[in-house]
């Protein structure tokens, strides 16, 4: 059995994960991330957690195939550098060649965090038994990507896609973190839920939602909207059926414009289940036409949780070998 | 040096090329389509052009390196396929066994007629200095495809992707030809403009336009509006930006899903030129931001018109190779 180490560095947390050949996390190490911080302290936390992991599996670092790093932000591909990560306030860092200084016999590999996301639930997760998937992560915004022929699809140039930041509106009125307007992600998040539910509570007052979100929109969470939705609350039901129309013609898109064998949704919001996946099902089956030659694909929850980027991450070396 | 024959199997004409080893037609014939025929009969047709264009080229079968085909039509990447042709009544349909039986020894790629389209022009055409390049082809409908990796991107199911029908508005009121709602072919194309156009004039009776377009709109043609905008008058000017509107929503999409290092635009609209190409531009480089990190990619024109398809036809053979 050989290992590789998983780390998932995000905006709050880093964790650290061994994983073995089966893609199962056999012990990991969780700490706060506190940016902004300098790449080098980042790499000497991650090392640090290295360093617990392998002590305590009676592990060295000769049992390592690998070390992979999943990263919020761009990566190129090429260069291996990290080009931008807005939440870390991190610009053109080099995390393979810090790693490689501390562990010069152990090939390091990094991407897109959302990217091995998509990769450890291909590989091990909810699109195990898929040829292709393609993920959407529902969270504060929207992530996501494509894994087919047993790789990470990059984009042409590299640089990692953005299915979160398609156009899904044509208004021109909300602009996105990203700097562009009426993304998918403007919509289909909890973001976007909290704002379509503070527009609909402002023009009427007849809601059990009221009673859920004070007045600034402070107290909202996503569980709300969808228990509201579910105990036949007429605007929870508007809000929801507003969301589902916006994340339909997102997946419409990916559809014609990927082909992918299986849609995924992750993140907070496809923890609403059924109550959000049958009308989304249901709208999908109708807006996405393309005969009976093309049938859409299933849509289904991920079901790894915050486990998939670590596994992803460790599994990286193992892109373009067939699962 | 050997040759190739390259197949464009059109609703309207065949025509059939052998070409060199360079890219280059050196010969070929055309031919009226006359569909409804059958599969066989229009292999008859095909086997005909490529009798007479050997030996007027004094060539034999033996110095054919392949045979490719470009359809009209969905084709299934893994049994070669064409599932259905809307244009030809074709379903079903097995063209590389039919050419196989008259030529046992030469090797008979297929492919969709916009994806051969894509190909040629990122081997010999306007795309030849790029390392992938997506393409729109704006003519009567909005047909595209993707190359990257030296490959066309057939989606990941392999039957093909289709730009011209990702949702590039959200009102869900005018039907596309494939079924759905909103397509960027419901208005980047000509039938696109003919529709706008219509509207136009229907609320306003004060543009050069009326002259040019009878009330039912038959004698229209996309250059009207284009000639009719360079020449200031303000409706068509308001027809072009809506156009230009919806086809960088469009074309946005494609740079966050795709990441190509090139846009080409084909099709009869494209020979509008400048008076399309600087405002659509403009407007890609105002909504299309991914920070200075990730600035969209040039847009520009095909240059190999309808010789693209059985170029890329006949290169068929030579997928996953480097140009």
């Amino acid at each position: 059995m050989s290992y590789s180490i998983g780390i998932d560095l995000g905006g709050t947390n880093i964790v650290v994960g061994i994983v073995d050949d089966s893609c199962k996390i056999i012990d990991r190490e969780r700490v706060k991330t506190r940016a902004p911080r300098s790449a080098e302290s980042l790499v000497d936390t991650m090392a640090d957690c290295i360093g617990s992991l392998l002590m305590r599996r009676g592990l060295s670092v000769t049992d390592l195939r690998s070390i992979g790093i999943g990263v919020p932000g761009v990566v190129d591909l090429e260069t291996g550098l990290l080009l931008h990560a807005t939440n870390l306030f991190l610009k053109r860092v080099d995390f393979p060649a810090l790693l490689r200084e501390r562990y010069p016999d152990v090939p390091v590999y990094i991407a897109n965090d959302a990217d091995c996301a998509v990769f450890g639930e291909y590989l091990a997760g909810a699109a195990h038994n898929y040829k292709s998937v393609l993920m959407l992560t529902l969270g504060t915004g929207v992530g996501g990507g494509f894994v087919f022929e047993n790789k990470i699809f990059r984009g042409a140039t590299g640089f990692g896609i953005e299915p979160g930041h398609m156009a899904v509106e044509t208004g021109g009125h909300i602009t996105c973190s990203c700097g562009q307007w009426d993304c998918l992600e403007v919509y289909a998040s909890i973001r976007g839920l909290k704002r379509m539910t503070c527009e609909a509570l402002v023009a009427n007052d007849d809601s059990v939602l009221l009673d859920l979100v004070s007045a600034d929109g402070s107290s909202f969470n996503a569980r709300h909207i969808f228990a509201a939705a579910s105990d036949g609350d007429k605007i929870a039901k508007e809000i929801l059926d507003r969301f589902v129309h916006y994340l339909a013609i997102g997946i419409r898109n990916l559809v014609v414009l990927y082909r992918p064998h299986v849609i995924l949704l992750g993140g907070g919001i496809s923890h609403a289940g059924d109550v959000l996946l049958e009308p989304l099902r249901a709208r999908v089956a109708l807006t996405t036409v393309s005969g009976d030659v093309l049938p859409p694909p299933p849509i289904e929850r991920s079901n790894l949780g915050n486990d998939a980027g670590v596994i992803g991450a460790a599994m990286l070396y193992s892109e373009g070998q067939s699962k």
